[in-house]
């Protein structure tokens, strides 16, 4: 044994381990972390390499692959997205990520990322919400009550304040669910049914349907002045869910508009519309909220910078809390130049034992 | 428990695994085996979705995504390329690689990738040269003797029916390592002192030479008439191993030319010089060797199929070996919709613990 004898060894974050450090550090404890982390990441935007997704498709879907780096490390997303596997029992969305030394070019984690993108995605809408909402928003209303729904409102009620849900769904088990799913977590909850019923008296409106081409979930006379929009379930190209009208009357604030023009809400306007990018509000180079009045509009697709910061920190809690296990991922002999007589001291090790 | 409940597995093969996976079924049946996959999938060539790889460069090195598809299976290949690694006991390249359902979007395997590389490069080359060859060709010289060399030379036998090695390295340990890994295991091996002297009589010369700027580890004087060049080593942009006028007596044969014409010994030639593909030999559309007399060239870089092929032999292997463990990779609750209600499950199961 060298000093160098675990450097086969990727510290592995399993579904159950995620799990245990999201309920160990407790859930609201972990998103307001990982906002910090992402605000962290977002103020040194320009630092990180910005590529596109590389996205297979398929007619059942699509596999994509959504790497970053800002120059120290490396991180990249798998996700799926089927909308048909929730008929067979399955997952629409899995993912898992890889976190690397982009000095030496080993990972240095390998995560499930199916709860981890649930958990980002949600913090990442209460940072922009926290940027771009009224102060002292309390009321949220959370159209599509889905395997989103209940951490966009546990990530409002850490990181924004929110404590008064409204929520709705096409199906009213849906809601049924996520209203017992969040009883007892400090919430007061109403069961509306309608959209029209939900968005009243919200400061926040929550859109995270999934499924639709070209939906309109909220028509543009549901949506008075001084109300922030996080549109979560918009986000490929064909899915929408707000009308144009609503885009038409709002400030827009995007992740990366090249992909956002793609994949987001403002698909339905021209390629050139004037839209403003989070992390410059967040970075203090650009005004987010400009008056009571105004109508603003968090364009949510998922980026890759987000999962970066959401991998970053899963590394950071893995030494304290002991929630992996290690996986013999690398093959890395004593001596680099003989891989091949790694495989010879093995078969005479199999033949001792 | 119900008939999905294990849709959360993805199967696992560790570095240990695919060592004890390629012991058990015998290097030499294994890169024959595997061979005769990569022919099966270079024949329906057309079927696959051929991207370019997704790089990330820094100064040290870069790291890469390599995914394609037949439209029924999903894979991609994670490896990095680091000079510097070796002198700090580090693998200069390693890799991982995953395999997916494209109906579904599931991972049904993660795999190291590191030994599983070597073996396809080595699978891939003496494929190209039972194609391109000389028939009956017996003797080899390889110049450049680390990590590839004996897994070169053990496919060229296996595949090509090759039995006598002449072996050159500037650095003679390695020289003398390769011969030494290879003892016993059925070839005349001549250490050799030059390139020019390994390369006497040889039917097939192989170049595995690593970390050079356009180095010329073969010139022109050097290669005969009916002589099968296999060219491994250059596989980056301004990393060559021949002298440019041995490509224009060549007949160059090639995995994928866009890639290629950017990372291959034809990165020396105009970027229109004529060029055959790989895949169309082996699907019988296109004439191999056309003389006794033709140089031919396989100007190898490595793409992304010969890895589909290798992550699909390996799947095939899983289920009669049993060498993989049981990874919790995918988050699957039985209510697909109700993620978050895995998470109340899960700390309603640790409180009772």
């Amino acid at each position: 044994m060298t000093a160098h004898s675990n450097l086969n060894i990727v510290p592995f974050v399993s579904v159950d381990h995620m799990m245990r450090l999201v309920l160990k550090v407790g859930i609201e404890t972990f998103l307001t972390e990982l906002a910090l982390v992402i605000e962290e990441d977002f103020r040194r935007w320009e630092q990180f390499d910005k590529t596109p997704r590389v996205a297979s498709h398929s007619k059942e879907g699509v596999i994509e692959l959504m790497p970053t780096s800002d120059g120290t490390l490396y991180g990249f997303k798998y996700v799926n997205g089927h909308p048909k596997n929730m008929k067979e029992g399955r997952q629409t969305v899995t993912a898992f990520g890889v976190l690397s030394d982009v000095g030496n070019g080993y990972p240095t984690l390998l995560s499930e990322m199916t709860f981890l993108t649930a958990l980002r995605t949600a913090a990442m809408s209460a940072v922009a919400a926290k940027h771009l909402a009224r102060p002292n928003s309390k009321t949220m209303a959370i159209i599509g009550n889905g395997a989103q729904s209940e951490f966009q409102a546990l990530a409002f009620k850490a990181i924004v304040g929110v404590t008064e849900l409204r929520l709705y769904d096409i199906d009213p088990s849906a809601t049924e669910r996520c209203a017992g799913n969040l009883a007892g977590k400090g919430f007061t909850i109403k069961a509306c049914s309608s959209s029209q019923e939900a968005v009243e008296g919200a400061d926040i409106i929550t859109t995270a349907t999934a499924d639709k081409q070209y939906a309109t979930i909220l028509s543009d006379n549901m949506v008075g002045p001084g109300v922030h929009i996080n549109a979560v379930g918009g986000d490929c190209p064909g899915k929408t869910e707000l009308h144009r009208d609503i885009l038409l009357r709002s400030d827009i604030f995007v992740e990366y508009p090249p992909q956002t023009r793609i994949e987001g809400e403002i698909q339905q306007l021209a390629s050139d519309y004037p839209v403003k990018e989070l992390w410059e509000v967040i970075a203090g180079k650009c005004e987010g909220r400009q008056s009571e009045r105004v109508i603003t509009l968090f364009d949510s697709v998922g980026f890759a910078i987000e999962d970066f910061s959401a991998l970053r920190y899963v590394r950071s809690k893995l030494e304290e809390t002991g929630l992996y296990v290690e996986l013999d991922l690398l093959a890395d002999p004593d001596e680099p130049r003989d891989l091949y007589g790694m495989l010879l001291r093995c078969e005479a090790h199999l033949r001792v034992v």
